[in-house]
């Protein structure tokens, strides 16, 4: 991990003596925390890590995570048990620093306050630091990454039999983790998605009781954790025969897709690709029906630092991975998305995800 | 939502014109944000919630959670696309409001640096007017958290042939997962740990490919999440015959549980809660070896307010739901934890959880 922590110190701006990541409860954990330490097991709530310029990492933890943390190798740990107890430690270890480099994009405004009071330094926003380093990927990152995409991808290997008429959202997504889990995922990346008929128009939909019917729209999105890194895809299906207005969804979709992919490649800017595909759909009848960005960073988070957006300003370089998701919307009658995770090459790109699109099934 | 609304207002000491919370990326989402709410379906990246002492609740968020967000009643609903059009919806939404109420347990600081340079108001921090109100739950809450505690309990209800020796523990994790969402769960509530021999022995194990073999400790601990609300439970076993080391470890782990229900009940301390546990530990040859809290509380959150640990001050009162999780761990060797839920009563508690508790399968 000390590739890392120089990573993230090549990235800051200016003076630093150390940087100080706290975690504060479940789900506020820092995930530049595990960036830096490389843990899997443990949840590490209340902890801190503290790095320095000479690459060290010292641990505060408290006992309930001490064995999870003494399989990291070259780190120093100290527990504590209490508030007062763990910033005499902190105080203890940072001694005489003066310039401490901290994560506001992740670090809760009250823990802020507590390190201001109790720590005598001058503060600094290092979050762009983590932005940046996390941005292109390690060799290390990249396979973790391209295993959780192709665990997701070989849970939707085989769309064919994958919806029959019947079958609820909730149920399916329950085998669809259960699968995910069965190949080798620690959990699922985020709360599994699968909406039938209008509920596919809801980007971030939960799924319910609602049953699948032939005819009916029928999108699945969800990505696999593994060891920390994740994946995300989506497909979208019509179990039997689609209407002329689906396969007009459908194609406009890949339409867009296809638009973006052919403009990736490094030192492209992501405004750009996102309006690749937003142009795509903005010439036909779906004129403003897609409403999100086309894709987002993955990697420790599924929503990882750098966006393709129409507010992104970000010059592509290799070894970033993005999501690639056109999507077209139509409250009360449906949704229809094709999502696949993609490394930015010198050329273009590679996919890390590879399940079949198809829309009938 | 608005008996909610209120109970937080009436918990805030002073004047205050309004709260507004600021969810950041996944997952520093601010959980209160769905207490107030509501809203089952949905992520709400980035999205503001801004609730008066009239009770009235207004969205800001983006265009893709705005459907989601129309399922709610009675809800004002803004969409915003990039930052600045954000802050100025925001702005025009508090127009002359002075003294704003802020959760900086789970706002980020750089989300409340945005606040700060936008928003010409008083800024306090009400977090623990949040917390005093979840603490006691109401009966809508306390029937999706019984929900929640009745599928796990079902997933442990036969654990006789639960653990076959050969058996891994990410393939038993990704098996109880599957159980608990076809029983209703949403997702799990947290990872799901499974911890055979010497893994036991680390409170916050991440399930690996260690294979079950008789004579083992076999430790569960997992929860089910159902529409937001958690559950929490933790069972030890030994597949075949246990040796008299494990047995006393387990009985001591249950004695330490019946010394701490004996003392729950309205109006006794949290703190005096644990120590009766600990106390029964520390008076055994396992002295020291239970190195966490009793308890913590449960709702939105897997880690709620409210503690029974030994810095935890906090005088229980009818309602209040807690985890009760006394255990012993040698590291090395491994570690034995039961753990159920229950609602404080006046004269008692009630069991949440009901799955059998026994050593040998």
């Amino acid at each position: 991990m000390r590739r890392r922590i120089k990573k993230v110190f090549d990235n800051v701006k200016g003076r630093l003596d150390a940087i100080v990541l706290k975690n504060s409860t479940y789900p506020h954990i820092d995930l530049n925390f595990f960036y830096v330490t490389g843990f899997i097991s443990g949840i590490f709530e209340e902890s801190i890590a503290v790095l320095r310029p000479d690459l060290s990492l010292d641990i505060i933890t408290t006992p309930l995570e001490e064995q999870s943390a003494r399989r990291g190798r070259e780190v120093k740990i100290s527990t504590f048990k209490g508030k007062r107890e763990q910033m005499e430690l902190l105080k203890e270890e940072l001694g005489r620093t003066r310039t401490i480099g901290i994560d506001m994009a992740e670090l809760v405004s009250s823990d802020y306050e507590l390190l201001k009071k109790n720590i005598n330094c001058k503060f600094k926003d290092v979050s762009n630091a983590f932005g940046r380093a996390r941005l292109v990927k390690g060799s290390d990152e990249l396979e973790l990454i391209g295993k959780a995409a192709k665990i997701a991808s070989k849970v939707l290997g085989d769309p064919v039999d994958l919806i029959r008429p019947g079958r609820k959202e909730n149920e399916l997504a329950a085998e669809l983790n259960y699968h995910m889990q069965k190949w080798g995922a620690s959990t699922a990346a985020f709360e599994t998605i699968v909406a039938f008929g209008p509920n596919s128009a809801e980007p971030h939909y939960s799924p319910g009781g609602r049953r699948a019917r032939r005819g009916d729209l029928a999108l699945i999105d969800m990505g696999a954790n593994y060891m920390r890194y994740c994946s995300d895809i989506t497909r979208t299906y019509v179990p039997g025969k689609s209407s002329s207005m689906q396969k007009e969804m459908f194609e406009t979709v890949l339409g867009a897709r296809e638009a973006a992919l052919k403009v990736i490649r490094e030192g492209v800017n992501g405004k750009d690709v996102h309006m690749a595909a937003q142009e795509e759909i903005d010439r036909t009848k779906f004129k403003g029906r897609f409403n999100h960005g086309l894709g987002h960073g993955i990697g420790l988070a599924i929503h990882d630092s750098g966006r393709l957006a129409p507010t992104a300003d970000i010059s592509l370089q290799r070894g970033m991975v993005f999501t690639i998701e056109p999507g077209i919307y139509l409250p009360g009658y449906g949704g229809v998305r094709i999502e696949d995770d993609i490394i930015v090459t010198k050329n273009g790109y590679k996919f890390l995800t590879n399940a079949p699109i198809m829309l009938e099934i």
